[in-house]
């Protein structure tokens, strides 16, 4: 998504001027973060969703910045749970500097962003966006409590994925046209656009943990199988009666390593369930392009409609 | 503050309204949370601060609340960090759930408080909040960066408990005043008057962590020493001349057990240091009343004063 680099350059700044705390430990934690690459797709949706309205749209970049703060938090709290040790090919916060400090690095993350919510965002946007993160926090121990359970259906696991990431997709996009004038019709599929993007994304996720090369994605290979976060291709696995006992003898094993995960890979392979996977996917990126499709042509629809693309392209 | 019991158990009940959520292992972990026999004194301090105003006092309870979520998370997230099996003498979430549930049970929390804050309180008073909430997080991360460092300065220390402890303290006590419209010098008396309270609170807090009982704090005794943080009564025996080097050596120890913090305790007791500790809170204590005096006489007044009498005696 080169295209948004002068965005998400102005973003970065701002969000690395509003975090600096003079604590080396902290200054470094957060460069990392900020630094880390990531994709930004949140704050990129609530800026161009922000582009639909006539109003003042100087607070779209601080209240951007606010929502990537918050998805920075979860990451690291996410870390905390996974115990993962690379995030975006960084070694992630808590394995540089220890469990114990990437709480509170977190907690740091979030109060700043509730500060410029406090300063730029309306009560209507900051109580639907507060309702979200209250989501956020019980699908994370939703999907906890629901881990090494190879019962999950196809449907529990898109409300997972739903609470666990669409929905911050869609609030900001949500917000972003909120807090600038959008109303009624294309309010709404400004959300659901975003929404249905978020779901494709969360998918094409899932599936990158089997598919990806870990120089692209930045994470360990298998990573969700290991920690017994079953996600849409196992899930499918189970539902096939061919592939089923294989599944659950691999993945009743004490020691999961890559010679397991490698087996795994081929059994998703063989049954096609990786293309079904991807159709999925893409089925969620036709319903948010039908909601694109009935907002106004302009400039803006354009990026919207990049976007949209470069998910349906997207290799890490 | 038995006199506050119908306060507390009103406050109670909304609380655990507020956070439901129909997912056992997180209303478990708030049930006890609640349960807990925590002593409330943020959101007494604030509901009696507004009770000095005029303004509808019909928001103070959700707000108190919402100060106490705020504190409940810290609690959650510093027992992560500290590694602390119990708390108030109940075994902690972390203990029970372990650390993964724990940092999203402390993120639920935040959230709750949040939305309470942005139904509730206004502008003014949640960008004051959240001031202090980044100073919270800034200043554990200060003490875990200065964990086992022995040359700490009494100032240092009073730096280190303000944030931790006395400006949540003090701002719970303003945004309760505030918010029921009270202005100029008597919210700046009530802030004044909270400040020193925590500043005392917390002195004897960690004084109770050398010479109080198990069965009555509800945690293990030596339980900072152990993890290296070091609070007044260790600063100030490492100012002694000669008490320094047998405390230093104790201090060094790879294992620190029950015999080295009885003989910890034995020094504290023998150089003096246990009475200087408790006379330093004193100090802030008095500070407190002066400022309790120049606010006007009515009846609010007097249940201040009896906080403040607590203080004088307190075994918990």
């Amino acid at each position: 998504m080169d295209r948004f680099q002068p965005i998400i350059d102005k973003l970065n700044n701002f969000m690395l001027g509003h975090l600096r705390s003079r604590r080396i430990m902290l200054d470094t934690a957060v460069n990392d973060l900020v630094n880390g690459g990531g994709k930004r797709v949140r704050p990129l949706l609530l800026i161009l969703a922000g582009e639909f309205g006539d109003g003042d749209n100087n607070k779209l970049l601080p209240i951007a910045a606010g929502v990537e703060f918050l998805h920075m938090a979860t990451l690291i709290h996410d870390d905390i749970i996974d115990e993962a040790e690379l995030r975006r090919g960084k070694v992630t916060a808590q394995e540089k500097f220890g469990k114990n400090v990437a709480v509170f690095v977190g907690d740091f993350l979030l109060s700043k962003a509730y500060t410029l919510f406090a300063n730029y965002l309306s009560r209507e946007s900051l109580l639907r966006l507060n309702k979200v993160v209250n989501l956020v926090c019980i699908g994370e121990i939703d999907q906890f409590e629901g881990k090494y359970n190879t019962d999950l259906s196809i449907n529990d696991y898109l409300k997972r994925i739903r609470r666990k990431t669409a929905l911050l997709f869609a609030i900001s996009s949500y917000i972003g046209a909120y807090e600038t004038g959008v109303r009624g019709r294309n309010l709404h599929y400004l959300y659901k656009f975003a929404l249905e993007i978020g779901m494709a994304f969360q998918i094409q996720d899932d599936l990158l943990d089997f598919t990806g090369k870990k120089s692209k994605i930045g994470k360990e290979i298998g990573q969700d199988l290991i920690t017994g976060i079953y996600t849409l291709p196992i899930i499918l696995l189970f539902k096939k009666n061919n592939y089923k006992k294989r599944a659950a003898y691999l993945l009743s094993k004490e020691y999961i390593g890559d010679s397991e995960i490698c087996e795994i890979k081929k059994l998703l392979l063989e049954s096609g369930i990786l293309l079904d996977s991807k159709n999925i996917a893409e089925r969620f990126l036709r319903r948010a392009e039908k909601y694109l499709d009935r907002l106004p042509e302009n400039k803006v629809k354009e990026e919207l409609k990049y976007i949209l693309d470069c998910q349906l392209t997207r290799k890490r």
